[in-house]
């Protein structure tokens, strides 16, 4: 089969590979219908993730059909349409037992980084029963691949961690995928007032059209005080740092309003400064996290009440043989005015 | 001025009365502009509430004008326009320190039950500094009727305390003014299935255009095996009693699925009977209430983001002077169509 | 191997059966070394269970040695000393993934029921992963005894169910294993009043001991007013039902105070009257369930701080041979002064 | 009347001044009986907080009989005796509504600071309904003086926003007065494991005393190892920050594990090094904040079921007039041994 290897820095391969079998009896494999590229696979081709075997499929995203399932599997059958799970969940470690299951010692965020991913036309899931949503046919096949992932992620470390309340005013620092994902799942809480800050007026627009009350472009001055212009010198109840970076640390940390809370979704490299001397006395909470993919369903059932049309995170179209093709536009987001690419096989 | 006053059973006479004064330092004066009628207003009528003295003016909704202030008022000032809310808050007894307003020792509902109410021209409003929420222009007034008791109850006490959640299946048995707010309000939490049950087939297409997803009415045929039909044998995740009678206890109890909620909202008169025998096993959480008036704001503001139009609840307007007709109305809402009644001072 | 054995109402025998085998590669085989016997066996024997197959060995509690695990078993070794949960857990199914372990698809209350039990020198326990934990030496053994049903079953279903805090005031219905262990875990978040009533008086004597601060015979009159005498007119901010019956349940609803809640944990064989014609406004939370098990190992680190004497609800001992012996103490359990009987391997 | 005046950096006087009188119609005038001396008085001393007027009345702790209420105040009575919060809560505001009542927009943290407060024979305070706690004879009055701030803010930022739970590994850094009150109040929740560590030996024999399982003096080592050799490698689940320090939270960040917590309770004076670059995907929770005094009456009817002797919190014992003397103490408490004094009225 055709995927997307790793070899190192700067040297990911389409290649020929070997179609993935079971190894355990709770495992299945899947044959990927659509697939899509993370920022994080980005990084990995970067270089960040230097502990990554040479030789390893990326790609922690996916819908498609189960081809074969292990003798333990009990609820996925052969056949099911399927989402893939960024984490794959034994359920029975300690940390599966308090629903930590980004911290599952057999699992985790384990997909197209310890294991072979996705970006391939087969793959092994582990713990499939609890790893595999099955899809029904109301769901948009194009939306279900952002359940694999962004989803959940923006839904779970932004939004429940963030706890937004009807009527709160929330702030999104950045609007890529997780960000925008965190401005679409934070409206399933009805939230008054949503800015959303970036320097892609691509996507600010964007962000608009998916239901942003604001948007702010940092070029246009200073971003705290156009928040505590819109919405009172206090700050905002809900800060979301979807970005990774120190800048917007700060920002966030300036803008949220005592008694609010800060929810970390970016991939950090580098600390921080948490400004206690000022924040010591303002009751704040300030989270962080990896996905626990335990919203995903949850998520699938409610984003059909929604009055905004989720498809339009799906910018680019490619055939899985245009996969390279699909990794060059989305590492130049910017210049393709790209959001989330759909590879579908061809 | 003109008011409402009540004598006794089936005895309420539209008359003129004394302009009430402040007593406490706490108080306001308000000049009513819009004012509305509640069931429990008609059930008083009825006679079911022969603890209220002769004499006492009726009414715990409306909107209007702030005339006055006690010398102890600090947030709102003279020319404000305020909610008044239907609970009146000391927040200084033990059961306020709990956020227990509806239970206030020294207020909690007494507008137009033990105190004269807002069927008038003019209400004295205790804890005004409590009591009142300053209603911004951007808020529609009709709507903000409905911020007196129907929406903040049907969502403290039947939302909130069901546990509404994104994805969720929820039954409403009733859909008078409290189960369509518990409708309308439900949705801020964006459930995937909204069933509405009641007998008038205008109520379940104003229902319908209101957000619910499906609609049953009992003549047709057994309640429990359509919602089945609609959710699945194991019932409904939140079921919300907003009708008062053990026919519609029965049947949520009948619903609701093993770790759901049952929340009573409805105002019964008689036991009803709980069938534990089946239940005690079923890990429910079942929960009745008066409303807090606690989320008022938080309501205020959320529903700005709504794509409903909560306009439609407001089914009749009238003047002021013409109340009695208005009583009239609503006394037989099916016969009329009404939802609830707007009277604008003249 | 000696097992108890159920043949119908009134017929179970103690006698040789078979040694169970490994069914799923998720099985673990655990030979006992003691178990203990619940009211629900009594019941069982009694023929309230009619649907139990004869020929099913009773018991749902015990400790254990691991014998032999099945392929799929990760995290239980052979030579594990646990304890066995009475609930079997599958994590898989919807309502597991709900944490809603109670309500297993593929299990839930299953052992000395739908499958055989621990009363036998060897058990077969599915999802061995799941449903045994891990026991350390410094856990007493006949106390490790009561985390299999009675200590979670009251703590998860009382306690936290009926969400006791700090400073509360807690009233407990019925002093035997389950309302014993409510009082127990109750204490692990220091409630300032604990009443617990009984007709039993030496089980009013063991409550005093284990922590109660009142205790109430219902042959000294009044209970309701005896409680109002203690915690005042308000009522309590917990009651726990412990007992299952409608005179129990009746109490419950007449003290618990506004705001409170009242938690069920009896098992209940007919339906009970509650009294919403008072209660719609008392703002309750009222909760049933069976134990969901998950904290089970919460309970097992917390118990290590108490400084009360669990052992002492272990009050009759025998070698387990002598279970038809110590089935005719519990079933007499007032005359002997019973509370849980232990059984140890000979 | 007596009082120790505030004049500027390294200069308080304690010096005739002239008894306080009602201003608003919500005050009291409370005749203290014993007050005692904060950390953060000693701060003020040393200048950190030269936004305070020359000639404020120091202290924010106290006990007291209630000597004239104004006209507006419903609840307390004169002749009550009662515990003086630290902070002051007008209830109305919007963050007292949101029971954010440290920031209460007309009170907060205000005695001793904004207004003359405590360590004086007669102190104002204000919204008395709110602000004071009627103390009942069957509380040890020095205990009592611990409710005013020390006991609170540990428990409410420390505990509470900790969310420390039966059975968890709680880890304390610093054994002052906050620290040892996190300590005291943990116990409410029966964690498994307390950790206490400060460089003070006395201090930590004093912890052991009062229920720390262990204690850990820095000079003995590497903080970290000796923690994760009681708890393990993940860490604790709940680290208390109670110094306010860099070095302590750098302690803090490094001991908690994935899906724990980490409060800080200390006053902080600089920035710290947040390493998100590690923690981004642990799953924290971190907490700051100033106590709310929403859980005064709480911990005082919880402490009367403590088995450890909080009195043992109050190691030295002066009359007021030698309230210099005991400042001295205090600020240099290691030398003496002392934990917190108590000043008793002549």
């Amino acid at each position: 089969m055709k995927a997307m290897v790793y070899y190192g820095e700067n040297d990911i391969r389409f290649e020929e590979h070997a179609k993935p079998t079971l190894i355990e009896s709770t495992d299945a494999i899947v044959r990927i219908t659509k697939t899509t590229i993370c920022g994080t696979d980005l990084g990995i081709w970067k270089g960040k993730n230097p502990e990554i075997d040479a030789g390893r499929i990326l790609g922690h995203e996916g819908i498609g059909i189960v081809e074969e399932v292990g003798a333990g599997v009990k609820n996925i059958k052969v056949g099911d349409k399927v989402i893939i799970s960024c984490v794959s969940k034994c359920c029975t470690c300690d940390n599966c037992k308090q629903q930590l299951y980004s911290h599952c010692r057999n699992g985790g965020w384990i997909l197209g980084y310890m294991i072979d991913g996705t970006q391939a036309e087969f793959v092994r899931t582990p713990y499939a029963d609890n790893s595999l949503i099955v899809l029904p046919d109301s769901v948009n096949e194009e939306v279900a691949l952002l359940l694999s992932d962004a989803l959940p992620t923006a839904h779970e470390i932004g939004v429940q961690y963030g706890d937004v309340k009807p009527g709160d005013t929330v702030f999104i620092a950045g609007a890529g995928p997780v960000g925008m994902s965190a401005l679409l799942t934070a409206q399933l809480y009805s939230p008054a007032t949503l800015i959303v800050c970036d320097m892609d007026e691509n996507r600010l627009k964007l962000a608009k059209e998916l239901g942003a009350t604001h948007t702010i472009n940092p070029v246009s001055g200073d971003v705290s005080k156009q928040v505590f212009d819109i919405v009172g010198q206090d700050g905002v109840d809900v800060a979301i740092e979807a970005v990774g970076l120190p800048a917007t640390w700060d920002l966030c940390q300036e803008i949220v309003k005592a008694g609010g809370n800060l929810a970390v979704v970016g991939v950090h490299g580098k600390p921080v400064d948490f400004k206690l001397e000022k924040l010591w006395i303002k009751n704040l909470k300030i989270t962080t996290g990896l996905v626990n993919a335990n919203t995903t369903e949850m998520l699938m059932k409610a984003i059909s009440t929604s009055s905004v049309d989720y498809t339009k995170m799906l910018t680019h179209h490619f055939k899985f043989s245009e996969l390279e093709q699909a990794y060059d536009v989305f590492k130049h987001a910017a210049e393709h005015n790209a959001m989330k690419v759909v590879l579908t096989m061809d």
